[in-house]
């Protein structure tokens, strides 16, 4: 620890699952915060928080976390933002930066901001990291480390304490990026909008399907099934207000999506060999970019990563009858 | 190592990519061949078999690797057996069996059976495991440890050269299952096919956008976009003749995808977020039985799996201006 002042003297954290409960994980060992206090909407996420000693204090209003906070991160589904800005508006400390960490950025400036004072700076922020587990139990102070943050802040807003927040989250670990609320919903809608619809979709068509038993689904997931219920797993809640905020960018990759596979099924029906190996060539190319920028792991997984593996034993050698 | 005998004298290898290359290297510590002699189709691959000591042998020709074989694993794309079965057939020895590793059943028997003799044991066979890395040097002793092997022997397959082939199974750490050819294309359809072809459709589709850069989609990708490119980066051959091979069992479980997005598209245009949230429920049930039966890791997954995690280490804290 160094011995000079914290980034911010005041941290107040309004939803502590999954992605608040990192951000006091790592704001407690990264000096960002003099202090962290604490809420969420229900007694039991308090009470577990209080528990894990995620906060300085836990508090059982929004209001009364906001007071004194110089830096406020909403970290709840994107549909309750509004309400949220609503109930702290009146009472934030001048000069507060108030953020979130939600995955849609039109809808929630949108329902954010008038509600929020002018002597106030709106910074809102996309830390793209996750996890399919939720909770205050799920976060971890790595989560955001290589990870991409994206700062959207409305036009006007005060440069100094956008850069502010943009060290707080370099802190964390993460590169920084900004962009305008309405590329990022269509550059999200793409990378991470659409992947989760699909994934959700496919995974309910396989459990609906009469000749093939749900067992034999989750026996025989390994071939490629599986990689979608991950993503498939992530929260209800999230992923609800995601689709419905971020409406009409996801309706247009959607679209797009429905065109692609339509020419790839006409390809299959016609048995059209040479279409379907050219696309999947280029196919391959575009994963190992992603390896290349160091946004996977090369490593080969075969769903049982981790320190786990290439060490499962074999069986022992056949021994005779 | 037992002293006892092999459970096969001698085991050929038709192909030796990531399947059949992971199989010499599991047999040769499971005691289930006296030998491994190994062909593929270029030299080059030849010439890495030998360099990697994969086999005992390295041959030229199909005809000249199951001479005097016991066993033969034919690991090549589907497309490509029929062909192999009529080279191989008129060399096999009196009682050997011959048995494949791909991924759809019925079009392998349709092409295979009418070119083996009398007196050969067919079982076709598909161990359903795999990374989406390809060759010689891809594959693992481990990698069908805890994988399940589905056998298809069809009717009136000697029970007995059945069974030696699941023992053998069994000794490369396979759990073994058995089922009708056509049963297993449906299951596969759904667990492995269509799951490939939505990877594939969508990884394209990101590709063509113009409003989002190529390098926005590769830097933006852990947000779920990244689970697809893993997939779509199998081998492009041997993805192509599994969709021309399983044709009507791909075309009938993508016509019940295109019904389930095509209501999920509709919940999400009439902002029906309650429909949203109960199928976002009930994907995430199925997950967790993924995990129960050891299909998959319960480890969080956040791109970066194996050893360097959660030990990635944060920056330096925050140490004022």
């Amino acid at each position: 620890m160094t011995g000079k002042a914290p980034l911010y003297n005041r941290l107040a954290l309004i939803g502590v699952g999954l992605i608040g409960s990192s951000i006091a994980r790592a704001s407690r060992l990264q000096n960002v915060a003099g202090s962290i206090v604490a809420t969420a909407r229900s007694p039991a996420t308090r009470r577990r928080i209080a528990e894990l000693g995620l906060a300085d204090q836990v508090v059982e209003t929004n209001a009364a976390a906001v007071a004194g906070a110089d830096l406020v991160i909403v970290s709840i589904p994107v549909g309750a933002c509004g309400e949220v800005a609503r109930e702290i508006g009146p009472y934030l400390a001048p000069g507060a930066t108030v953020s979130d960490v939600g995955s849609v950025k039109g809808a929630v400036v949108r329902d954010m901001a008038p509600h929020l004072p002018a002597n106030a700076h709106f910074v809102p922020a996309h830390p793209v990291a996750g996890t399919e587990f939720s909770g205050p139990d799920a976060g971890f102070a790595e989560l955001f480390v290589n990870r991409w943050c994206i700062l959207t802040p409305p036009d006007g807003t005060d440069a100094a304490a956008t850069e502010k927040l943009a060290t707080f989250w370099r802190a964390l670990g993460a590169n920084v990026e900004t962009m305008t609320p309405d590329h990022h919903d269509l550059v999200l809608a793409i990378t991470s909008h659409l992947p989760h619809l699909i994934a959700y979709t496919i995974v309910g068509t396989a459990a609906e399907l009469g000749e093939v038993t749900r067992s034999e689904v989750l026996q025989f997931s390994a071939g490629g099934f599986r990689d979608f219920t991950r993503i498939a797993a992530s929260d209800p809640t999230m992923w609800r207000d995601v689709f419905l905020a971020n409406k009409d960018a996801v309706l247009e990759m959607l679209g797009r999506f429905n065109e692609d596979i339509s020419a790839l099924t006409r390809a299959i029906r016609n048995g059209d060999g040479e279409k379907l190996f050219e696309h999947f060539t280029h196919t391959r190319a575009i994963r190992k970019g992603i390896v290349q920028i160091g946004q996977d792991s090369p490593a080969p997984d075969f769903g049982r990563p981790h320190p786990d593996l290439p060490h499962t034993p074999l069986p022992k050698p056949y021994a005779g009858e």
